[in-house]
């Protein structure tokens, strides 16, 4: 008999997918494409849409057929059953928060984003400060309704957008243990890199439209399907659009191309998981991405796990040479490999080595946590992330620049987000050293430039799989155990201190 | 005292509005950006936002507010009114449509425009005339149902959402005035540019970077501001995006520049009509453009009363020479503008020249019309085609990719819309004739490059106007008198028999 309940939920959900995909490419647009006197109109657009998602997604009906739904779940499946369950709690979440605060959030991130843009280069925090404190006070408002609904704490509830079923406890524990061994491991890393010869940086001028096509030549050699997906140019590179039509972008430096092309592979990653999501269950819940540390672990698995390492070093460092006519010692592959697991304390996140990036999250989570609860002010900001940068890697950037305006995060309002990447980090290490014990023609396969192997490995064990079970769930049946750092520790010992 | 259900009627079309914005962005993605892939989840994305719309566009609550705006209306201003007249209208009109018919109807358009993208260049009518004859059943559908809600004709009520007011009958009067007048004018204009020096083309190739940046020279200094626009490339060249947010697309010949710039101009003309609406009545219908023919004599009165002028040319003629590097007779102002009003019976319609023009949108027009009223079947579309222009030009297209494929259109769902290019050719004369008449400058402007006067004239008589009256009130009132065809015959004679 059909769950007819169960029926009418996924049309609700499938209306409110699609305006979310359309959401989606406006979102890009904004950040790629539109010019800089549309963004007061699309802010407006933005947040109409988003009001009229939070409609339909706080409809009481929704509630009820749920209930009914619930009543009789002897004729779905596995998928059906756990869609049931993820729109049930979306359903709770999203009816926790009144209307006027969704669109008065969705209005200041847009007016907010939009300041950051200029503030960003010329490092004016002030220029930003009064949006981002508006876009901090609504978000407080929003974790304090989502808390008091789910039963957890302000910062839980935030988490729990990007990371469902994360929690503060796990996080502190998991950092604590990465605190207790990267300084020490940070000291003898660099010991034994000073040992070596430094890495000789390739000199350009590299021209963008060869950094371009490059980018696109290891995209497709992926898998990337540029029939469903593009490569264009933002301020902060990310993976938008939706499943069927991934757009990601980059920034260019005509002076250093490997930093473009490591994000490109990075944002290549993340594309293949949009991509690779169940198309059964295209547009349930069911079937979108798990959270976002597993989807960073998607882009760090490509980057950091794949990219950076010797069999695709060998594999690529002769293309690399060939598309920028390179020669000399700085186009030797030893000397690219070097150069590409360089271990560097630096001011930027987004370019930090995956030995000192968990700094940057650590530091940020600390910051966001403060901000949240009240503890610290908007004011204090600057200073506090200065403060915090010395103390975790011995350097003080010279401008807010390069300090508290570097991120886009906290100014789109994605507060409780930055945790993710280093469980991604973690979590992308895992997940490699169990596919490639899995499959020997994985590695074999990276030195040739042939990814199928690895791809049709993540597509079974991770891509395909949508929100079917947690990420907790999904690790241990991928690689036999949950998340353990000294996987992540054993990566990091066998690249860098070897 | 406020009139408080007005004030929720303006708050419900502002909704609305926005949600038009969004897919109007979407749409030119789809056309400018989108990879081929993504065609089917856009067509899903679009029709999913049209019922949205519709269903907004149809609450029982907008009849009533209405009707109660309307009972109180001493508190309102001319643009409340003729807004709360608009709002009527669309309601009525939107009400006469039930949402699975808008839904199939939009699904319906997007297949068969993504098909008809591909069958175009290949001139393959059948590959896509089993979706067009789907458009073309909706089509109808849709038109029956709104012809009986506004007691009008079946194509009286389809071109209505094109040219609000316009009617069969007139554009039967007005089409018949031109038949009546162009055959032995054509004869004429043929033999007098045949007893002159034939047009020199320039050779090219002429890169598309250099196409572009011209284009955008004379895009600017016609008053289009990249600040709220873009200029890009799609199959079939539009004006979409927003006010704030004008996107206007072209597409480019290396071999010949002429054709894409005169339709960049032609589009900016598209643009700078909808930047200059009111923008104290942005998002409201009142603040919207007027209708087809008005937007069309904005596009032409650029392209045609100006740009192909005598002295347009003297003043762009240089300027072009100097982006080609061009030498030789080919460039000289006098030879440009020979080029430039060229007259020449040819296949393609937006390629041609003003004098054969009506014959391609009359033969489109008594086609749509036998397609809609079931007395011709799409079997016979590409032969009727083919017969009408050799009898109107005599001429006849060696396959349908330059005959009854070549118009995005009806393979788009614009059923009713042809006429309006025709009625704006000579609504753009009428307007030009009296702008050089009521500023002097205005011409003398065009030879130095300076179109202020132009454009503060279009600005105060035409763009600024939203849709406070109708076009034919709106044209009276710029221009002492109604659509009159002999200021159009003049426009000819002057230019064509000199």
């Amino acid at each position: 008999m059909p769950n007819t309940a169960y029926r009418q939920l996924e049309a609700r959900y499938r209306r409110i997918a699609l305006l979310g995909e359309a959401a989606s490419i406006l979102h890009w647009d904004t950040a790629a494409i539109m010019p800089g006197g549309g963004a007061p109109a699309r802010a407006e657009q933005l947040a109409e849409m988003r009001a009229v998602v939070h409609g339909l997604s706080t409809a009481p009906e929704i509630g009820d057929l749920a209930a009914d739904a619930e009543a009789d779940t002897d004729g779905l499946d596995d998928w059906q059953r756990a869609n049931l369950g993820e729109i049930k709690h979306q359903w709770t979440k999203a009816t926790a928060l009144p209307e006027d605060l969704v669109v008065a959030h969705s209005r200041a991130c847009s007016a907010c984003e939009t300041v950051w843009r200029t503030a960003r280069p010329e490092g004016d925090f002030g220029a930003v400060q009064g949006l981002l404190q508006t876009v901090l006070d609504l978000t407080r408002e929003i974790g304090q309704a989502k808390a008091e609904t789910l039963g957890l704490s302000l910062y839980d509830a935030l988490l729990d957008d990007y990371e469902p079923g994360g929690r503060t406890a796990e996080i502190d524990r998991v950092f604590g243990e990465l605190e207790a061994f990267l300084p020490e491991f940070l000291g003898e890393a660099l010991d034994i890199q000073a040992s070596k010869p430094a890495p000789v940086t390739p000199e350009g001028p590299f021209p963008i439209a060869t950094q371009k096509a490059l980018g696109e030549k290891f995209m497709a050699a992926l898998g990337f399907d540029f029939n469903h997906g593009r490569l264009d140019v933002s301020l902060h590179p990310f993976c938008g659009g939706t499943p069927d039509d991934v757009r990601i972008t980059t920034r260019y430096d005509e002076a250093d191309f490997t930093s473009s092309l490591m994000g490109v592979l990075h944002e290549t990653g993340h594309a293949l998981y949009e991509r690779g999501l169940p198309e059964r269950w295209r547009r349930q819940p069911v079937g979108s991405a798990l959270g976002m540390s597993v989807h960073e672990s998607q882009s760090l698995l490509v980057e950091m796990q794949v990219c950076r390492s010797r069999p695709f070093i060998d594999w690529a460092g002769p293309i690399m040479t060939e598309a920028f006519s390179g020669t000399g010692p700085a186009w030797e592959t030893e000397n690219l490999h070097r150069l590409y697991t360089q271990v560097k304390p630096d001011f930027i996140r987004v370019d930090a080595d995956e030995v000192t990036y968990p700094a940057h999250v650590i530091l940020r989570y600390r910051l966001e946590k403060a901000l949240l609860s009240g503890d610290m002010s908007l004011d204090d900001l600057p200073g506090a992330w200065n403060d915090g940068l010395k103390a975790l890697l011995g350097i003080v950037p010279a401008s807010d620049r390069e300090g508290c305006l570097q991120d886009v995060h906290w100014y789109d309002g994605a507060w409780g987000y930055f945790p993710t990447y280093t469980l991604g980090a973690m979590t992308a290490a895992q997940l490699f050293a169990s596919a490639k014990e899995a499959d020997v023609d994985i590695e074999v396969g990276i030195t040739k430039g042939n990814f199928h192997p690895l791809m049709a490995w993540l597509g079974e064990n991770v891509h395909g799989k949508g929100r079917l079970m947690s990420a907790s769930e999904l690790l241990t049946q991928a690689t036999g155990r949950p998340l353990d750092t000294d996987v992540f520790k054993n990566h990091l010992k066998n690249r860098y201190l070897a």
